[in-house]
């Protein structure tokens, strides 16, 4: 074991607007012990995903909020220490809600195993877990490419964006992404085989143009994962029977109050378009499927990932305003320690 | 034949917000001949349709503006006075896209014969026309109701919406119906059978919480005529899943600007809801199915239709005015004559 405690980091602020470190406290506890039919994990990896600030808010969204003064939430890959459930045994490596905590305690609802012979630990977090799944689901049940169509995609060097461009490369769509400066853009079109990118940082005078320029045929599938003026831009260049995914909204998860925007039901209305809101939760029965295929294209090369790993379970709240802001290359993961 | 000349409605300008009737202009012309392979139709009812706002616009919309100067568009049903065509002959019964004007020339191309002994001959522009099929294929396909759910259609009283409401009837949902004033309201729900109306005008301060308690299981399905404050509002009240279909937004057609609304995508994203725009256009090759279908309702009894027939083509722009402005009652026609 990496101590004698366990180092656990509270929710202690619902922060209005952008989030500090200060938001976040930091604790030291007993490391726990399993009691009946229970068994204990300590952390391998940490998984750090735009979706934690909505859960920073009381507000009512498709999970309950964070609780003040308990842990933050958050999908945690780790190994079982101590098990008194015939289903764990000690050394089994496992993924589950533990929350940002070294250790924590489960009866086992709700965890899945990780066969670490397959892939890399880490990728159960990433490209195998919930992101790579709300890449997979979302861009092909939602987005429903069509070979020869404009698919694009914002976000599109982070852990959901860049699977999605090469989902819809591997569907034969032309895969555009949106991302901010020059290497980012650089990565998904020479390493990920996206056709083209368009840097939102560089572009921020005339994006209509730039997407415009990227998307000569116009845009079939928007998977969003931004929202905010990037989407409203968006609406203006799609075609007939466009489908807009909504998986995410980063830019505006740090508004205090709503942004106002021209509604979009006229394009969707003079388009015949669609869209609509996903989450991967909503195929938690087909995740086999979507593993198993996603594995497959990694073997055949087809699909790359990235991450980007911070050591240390202390550098928690930083790495996270990191992602906020966009500061991150990949999917952001915090390592804790290396399986026994 | 009514006269001599061929009365017709001019687009003369195009209005920046609410239209008046000086932007029409009626002018006498000879009575067309027709050439080869060409028959003349004599106006019976004209239609009007909330649509036609957006045709006097210059702007990409999904069919071309009316023209300046032209004859401005809409379907008319007629009856063949001249022929040089094999396929009609005079006396026949048919609906096209003649235009506001007494008088109309044709290659027979897009033109549908009328079956007078079916059905009244105003219904090709109703309840079997093209009101009746947006409602039949809109709610249907994009709206996807299932028993037991709450639908709920704005515009209740109108030529879509009261279909709606009685179709989700059908198929066992709640619906419920969203109107301006008590006769509309009391018509919806007493005549047509919708299980509950809101009265927009009374509810002016409060419509969330008039929808909250007409929907008290929440919104499964939203058919969305008028657009506009009320969308915004329907949107906090939706469920999982939910199917929004954007047919019209009559509220917002008079605007000189986009309104400015907070976006519907945390909504769509919470719910994992849809929103897709329809034009009835996109299943014409299904039209004979949802004709026969309605045609069996109203047969059974099940489907019921209003008509607010305005007499003399003279009175077309105040009409259509009037239409604008939600004080018609049930789809308002204009009579320019009867059958021979």
């Amino acid at each position: 074991m990496t101590g004698e405690t366990n180092r656990r980091w509270l929710l202690a602020n619902r922060p209005a607007g952008e989030p500090s470190e200060n938001d976040f406290e930091l604790v030291e506890a007993p490391v726990p012990e399993p009691g009946a039919g229970e068994f204990v994990i300590r952390a391998l990896y940490l998984s750090l995903d735009p979706y934690m600030r909505g859960r920073m808010r009381d507000v009512k969204s498709y999970a309950p909020p964070a609780a003040l003064g308990e842990v933050m939430v958050g999908g945690v890959a780790g190994q079982v220490v101590a098990s008194k459930n015939a289903d764990f045994s000690e050394g089994d490596i496992v993924q589950g809600n533990f929350g940002w905590q070294e250790y924590a305690v489960s009866d086992g609802a709700g965890i899945q195993r990780i066969d670490s012979s397959l892939a890399p630990i880490s990728t159960a977090l990433g490209i195998l877990g919930m992101p790579g799944m709300t890449a997979y689901f979302g861009l092909l049940e939602v987005g429903q490419p069509v070979a020869g169509e404009t698919v694009l995609v914002s976000a599109a060097s982070g852990a959901v964006g860049g699977v999605v461009g090469q989902i819809a490369k591997i569907k034969g769509c032309r895969a555009v992404g949106i991302a901010g400066g020059a290497e980012k853009c650089a990565y998904i079109t020479d390493v990920l085989g996206f056709d083209a990118a368009v840097d939102y940082k560089a572009a921020l005078d005339d994006l209509h143009a730039a997407l415009k320029e990227a998307c000569p045929d116009g845009i079939d599938v928007y998977f969003d994962n931004v929202g905010g003026a990037t989407l409203d831009t968006v609406l203006s260049l799609i075609n007939l029977h466009a489908r807009i995914a909504i998986c995410g909204m980063i830019s505006e998860y740090n508004l205090t109050a709503p942004e106002m925007a021209a509604r979009p039901t006229r394009a969707l209305l003079v388009n015949r378009a669609r869209m609509q809101g996903l989450l991967v939760h909503d195929w938690a029965d087909r995740r086999a499927e979507g593993v198993a295929q996603m594995a497959a294209w990694i073997d055949e090369g087809k699909l790359l990932y990235k991450e980007d790993v911070v050591e240390g379970i202390e550098n928690m709240p930083g790495a996270f305003l990191r992602l906020l802001r966009g500061e991150n290359f990949g999917k952001q993961l915090v390592k804790a320690g290396d399986p026994d």
